[in-house]
């Protein structure tokens, strides 16, 4: 029986998942699933999961930073006896790290030394997004050495944007060197996404037509044609296209020269060879709902009406429907669904209804009592019944993603480990 | 009889178009138009044209700036015997200025002092755009201290920008204190052409829905809604949205920090109190088309085959497409005309194939042959018959709209003076 780790690591928290492989075909099982959060707000509090067993909000002392966390969870769940598939650290055969930012990795990669450089080194890019993910692949190695580390990019899906939807109007000479075009990412949530919407309207992967939005604290929409990335909202790096919790989104490219006049200084982010500007600091970490309203929980935002809060809601729907009919007129009206996933997603009714009813005009409609309660499927269908296009609800679960390419690529890994 | 100048200063070029107020009502009659080209790639030349009389390249010693350039054609104005109406400085009634950002002004503004102030105060936000009209402005006041001086903001027709949509999600704070929100430009432009399809629809401006794209060396697109602006592709400088002949429009808000070190130096075109940044330089002056293919020449690029123009001519296409869709559903499927405007948009049949092709699937559709050869209307229909929107070409002209607006202002105006 083979064991596959999941490992999701973000600014401040670390969840893994556990997943057995199947003995025949099918899905990789789910055993546990254990997640540390607030590191950046200690105490770091545990939160696990293990068939009926759950713990939540268990304080946690000296655990800081994603290695710690790591540490921690790998031997809380070496030593739950419930857990008896996963008895030793050998016990492990695969781990799956979910990386922001791959560059023109198109798909998942072996960590052996040179991969691990390689990523090391494009997430210049992107440092604020990859550096969770990093410091516990450079632990996991040495933790974990007869285990398969493999790395999935959030960037890969995208790879088949075409080129002049990636290329920015820029000096291509600095563009090519510095490795400078729209990547796009959530694109292991997309995959996700594809897989199982093509499952659900019983279609298969390369005829579906779909826009997917993945909303959460990060957010982001994909145009998907014959199971592939047209286009996606974000961009070089996770900033571009929708706000979010506490990133702007898309602005004036020259707005944070306006904003500070220290836009390029290093952040007290930046740490060794990690150059991270002010102004992306501010722009990721800075801005977005939380810095209109408060706080970065979108249900209080949906349910207030306080005028911040009013704005920072009316803000979101207006962004997200700056995509969502531009990608239906790329896929010319072949739309077999609008798809909402992700945490705001799935639970914001509010949310759906008011970027439905924005595209009301070209044939989406809402069924507005499954809209509030949708259940429990990990697809539903929410469409108003002779509504033109669907319009679904999916959950989306990329640790199980992850864990599912193990088992299709591990063809491509042999004699790689 | 009262002889109105409109002047159009742009970053190398002064146009100075003269009118006559009609003796009762309707439109300025145009008696002669002056345009000094290539003020930054010496010798400057000279474009005139009164009546049957044309002169095109008449090379000019010693112009070198929009100052030199406006004095010039003043005094060629003057003595030109062939225009009888503006014999000297002093029949000069009004000049009118197109200022590109004018901040918070709703409408035009006479030019006093304190008015003069402010406009040059605003212009931080926008320095590479502003300073060529505020070159003219400085010197017209002495030269034509007689005349009543008006300035034309390209930002005014957006002020009726609803609030979630020109707000940016960033700190509400700063962005007041700093003035950070979208402004939106071409506002002269868009004011004519909803003048225009108005007479031409024969239908109410306030009940007007059109999708309007002024497509130039620098290209926007405006949704307008009941005859006003509901959105618009620029934001707080016009760097935002559109791609143009040397801008880049909107890209990540963290690009620049991987283009360069050196984003927030100051750029060799900054001077005295102007700060402008390498990366607003770059990206205005040093992106866009002209740095993909090598020419600023949108019609050349079009005919070509050569990748890079390909690529180039795509591009365009499909951010253009990025903002149709979205501002169709903006104005719910009430939509009266998609409209073409602007250089590109005027004589890029090209161009204007690929966009309507881009949304045939929301229901607009050319009629080739018109499309080809629109002819000399000032608006002309070239949908296919049975398309179930229209679409238009509007030859726009914002000489023409200033001048107009001095006829209408003159009440706003009295006492002022």
């Amino acid at each position: 029986m083979e064991i596959i780790l999941s490992i999701n690591a973000g600014s401040s928290s670390v969840k893994i998942s556990v997943y057995k492989a199947p003995e025949v075909d099918g899905a990789p099982t789910q055993l546990a699933e254990a997640v540390v959060e607030g590191l950046t707000a200690p105490p770091a509090t545990l939160k696990y999961e293990r068939g009926d067993v759950k713990i939540k909000g268990r304080e946690l002392q000296n655990i800081a930073s994603q290695e710690d966390a790591f540490k921690y969870i790998l031997d809380y769940l070496t030593r739950d006896e419930g857990l008896p598939e996963l008895a030793k650290k050998e016990d492990i055969h695969f781990t799956c790290h979910r990386v922001v930012h791959g560059g023109d990795y198109p798909r998942s990669q072996i960590i052996d030394r040179e991969t691990y450089h390689h990523i090391e080194e494009l997430s210049d890019l992107a440092p604020l997004h990859n550096a969770p993910a990093l410091s516990i692949v450079r632990a996991v190695s040495e933790i974990l050495p007869h285990a398969t580390n493999i790395a999935y990019f959030d960037s890969s899906f995208h790879a088949t944007i075409p080129k002049h939807i990636c290329t920015y109007p820029i000096d291509q000479v600095i563009a090519k060197k510095n490795k400078l075009r729209k990547y796009g990412f959530h694109g292991i949530s997309y995959s996700f996404i594809v897989h199982a919407v093509s499952t659900f309207l019983n279609k298969p992967k390369d005829q579906l037509n779909i826009i997917a939005l993945h909303l959460g604290s990060g957010a982001s929409a994909c145009c998907i044609k014959h199971g592939a990335s047209h286009d996606t909202t974000m961009g070089l790096t996770p900033l571009a296209g929708l706000p979010g919790a506490t990133r702007s989104g898309s602005i004036d490219p020259s707005l944070m020269f306006h904003f500070t006049h220290e836009a390029e200084k290093p952040s007290h982010a930046s740490a060794g060879h990690m150059h991270i500007s002010q102004a992306e600091e501010i722009l990721n970490k800075q801005s977005g709902w939380k810095v209109l309203t408060g706080t970065t929980d979108f249900g209080k935002i949906s349910a207030s009406s306080r005028d911040e809060d009013v704005l920072a809601f009316n803000i979101f729907v207006d962004r997200i429907l700056n995509y969502v009919a531009p990608y239906f007129t790329k896929l010319d009206g072949e739309v077999d669904a609008l798809v909402f996933a992700g945490g705001i997603g799935e639970r914001g009714s509010k949310l759906r209804r008011a970027v439905v009813e924005g595209v009301r005009c070209l044939g989406f409609a809402l069924d507005e009592a499954k809209n509030e309660d949708p259940g429990d499927g990990v697809v539903t269908d929410i469409s108003r019944q002779g509504a033109r296009y669907k319009t679904l609800i999916c959950k989306t679960d990329e640790q199980l993603e992850m864990a599912r390419g193990v088992l299709e690529d591990r063809g491509r890994f042999v004699g790689k480990q």
